[in-house]
């Protein structure tokens, strides 16, 4: 294992004591951590393994395989190998001397049966949900995390340049990243991205071509895509990319763990005008946006900031989908996993924090004709906000 | 939206059909299905949308987004649609003049807290874990499955010839896949790769040459590799491909849907005489277990005739991990998941039935030093066996 990408001592220990603080508020006595973001966010390690918090102390890792690799990577002191998840229980009690009257479970992850699992296996507990609180630490990232996502955001950066440079007509949107996979996997392009919620299902390039961009789908997303099958009707389909049409690229990329996802608008020789102007009124848009950010103002402030401009350039119709299939979102967590919490939405009242990373990204659909749109991360700061993307934020006419 | 991929009504009715005498046997009244690739099964589309099942009768479909769509791939007829989940009770008291007193949901995806809003929902129901029956029923494959599956072995072994005719020293195993990622994706390469367990991650490519192979990890395979990083600690590492080392190529595919998933020895120039002997042997033992195939076998025949010819062999240290870390299952089922019910794996009583499609994978570790493996897609026939991998049953020394 390359000691660079191990998390500091520090990282694993501050996370912790700030989880307890949260279980100490809401009466939760222990933390049996499982799902594996979460379980490298509290560790360090992302083996086939198993972490209990006590809300006081030190936690405990239970590792079914692979206890070398885990003892390498974790800075957890108490590291336990086990042969069966059955044995922790009786792990726990003969450690702490008792068993949490109230645990708490990752309730947004967990399926049904394996929480019937568990239910049997701590018999006696009253399990609450610990994925809020497991979410709200999450959202703040460390100074450590921030230059992690640094790391990533210079690599995605080298690939949308790689991206500028080699773009060329001819292929379908489904082959089109084959002309940047082979540079990409040089940044580290090819680990696998993580999203939490198991109907969403995440995948690195999302681009769509000319009239591809109008396909309205599936996805809670302004556009869809024709994608390469009903099985899966989202993404890059059959469509060839040709010369003077807009193109959008959305690519979601991962390193050491953290993910960037950023989208710019392309076009090979020329884009046609009315998808030059969408395409700078949705930077308009994003730059709006991104001037009003600063600790305190509401997610709802943002989303309405982000509708009010676009009304105001003209695009009410086509900003975040067509009329009836508009989302309701401008963007949204990101970090260990490419979708965190919160969601900049409509509505949503809680405020902006120092430490928090969103992607950012409006949309236009232009229903059977293209999309326009852009993406970036970045940080809210103590004073405002830094761009965490280093792809300029322009049209890629190449 | 390519008609050559829409599953056929008499599929679709067909499905129905089963499940309804599942449902019956088990008593329950109805099925709410909500998972993507259950949803695909017993409607041929795969949008935001439910899909209610009642015990007897037609099916109703309720469509988040995108309507049109789902109209053009379902041929179910009852299809509405929602603006919201909330709906759906109200909309199944209307069409079918009751709710069903027994409810099936899908327990093993369900996450808790999902499950906990479908039982305020649905208010007073019985609610019954419905994944075993549906998983009983997608382990048998059609003709029409079958052919897709074809479709799909007909491109991935095309995806391997290119690997042997192209691959070469000097990348890394993240790397490697960005010489063979612009062909394969003009065979369809890029869509996403869907697996069931919350805790695995599938990922297309996992390149383990040399030492790598050694490598033991958290996965549930011989062999995990040193992978990307501690977030994602399994696959190809940074090591680099070198000529006369043994490497092992497990790709998984996916089209229309249907998935593929198999491996091959490959080495660039020659080979060692330990790995090549060891790779010979494992094909051995693959074939060996193939000669059982046939219906009324238990899995747990198979697996122990793949033990007994790996210790005949000599292999009995190296084969399925290293002492201690053994696995304890040669294959799975495969389709429109890459991992399905059943496992092939120790002590399983379970017979082997007509219809079944296997993705058949021993390996053998030798620690710190290499792993060599194979993996084929069979399928059970009436008499015996049809291996539907296209690839030679060989060493690729390139």
């Amino acid at each position: 294992m390359n000691s660079q990408f191990t998390v500091p001592s520090q990282e694993i220990e501050n996370r912790r004591l700030k989880i307890q603080k949260e279980m100490v508020r809401e009466n939760v006595e222990g933390l049996f951590i499982v799902q594996r973001v979460d379980l490298f966010y509290f560790s360090g390690t992302a083996q086939n393994a198993f972490l209990y918090i006590p809300v006081e102390g030190e936690p405990l890792l239970f590792v079914k395989k692979y206890l070398p690799r885990a003892r390498l990577e974790s800075p957890i002191k108490e590291i336990v190998e086990i042969q069966s998840v059955k044995e922790i229980p009786g792990l726990i009690r003969e450690y702490y001397e008792t068993l949490p009257a109230v645990l708490g479970l990752e309730f947004d992850v967990l399926p049904v049966s394996e929480f019937k699992f568990y239910g049997n296996l701590f018999g006696g507990r009253t399990f609450v949900d610990a994925s809020p609180m497991i979410q709200r630490l999450r959202m703040i990232k460390s100074d450590w995390e921030i230059a992690q996502i640094e790391h990533t955001a210079d690599r995605s950066s080298k690939i949308f340049d790689y991206m500028r440079r080699n773009i060329r007509a001819g292929l379908t949107e489904m082959e089109l990243p084959g002309l940047f996979e082979p540079f990409a996997r040089t940044m580290g392009y090819g680990a696998r991205l993580r999203v939490r919620d198991y109907q969403t299902e995440g995948y690195p390039w999302h681009i769509l071509s000319g009239r591809s961009g109008g396909i309205v789908g599936l996805l809670d997303s302004p556009a869809s895509g024709e994608g390469p099958s009903a099985a899966f009707p989202c993404g890059g389909g059959s469509k060839r990319v040709v010369p003077n049409e807009p193109i959008m690229i959305d690519f979601n990329f991962v390193f050491n763990g953290y993910h960037m996802d950023e989208t710019r608008m392309f076009a090979i020789h020329g884009m046609p005008s009315k998808a030059l102007k969408a395409s700078r009124a949705i930077m308009e848009i994003h730059n709006e946006v991104l001037g009003q950010v600063k600790p305190g103002r509401t997610l709802d402030e943002l989303f309405q900031t982000s509708v009010h401009k676009a009304e105001a350039l003209g695009y009410e119709r086509a900003y975040l989908g067509p009329p009836g299939y508009k989302v309701r979102f401008i963007g949204h967590g990101i970090g260990l996993e490419l979708i965190e919490h919160p969601i900049i939405a409509q509505g949503k009242q809680q405020a902006l924090e120092p430490g928090m990373v969103f992607a950012l990204e409006p949309k236009m659909v232009f229903q059977g004709e293209f999309a326009a749109g852009i993406e970036s991360v970045f940080l809210v700061t103590e004073t405002g906000y830094r761009l965490m993307s280093k792809v300029p934020v322009d049209v890629f006419v190449c």
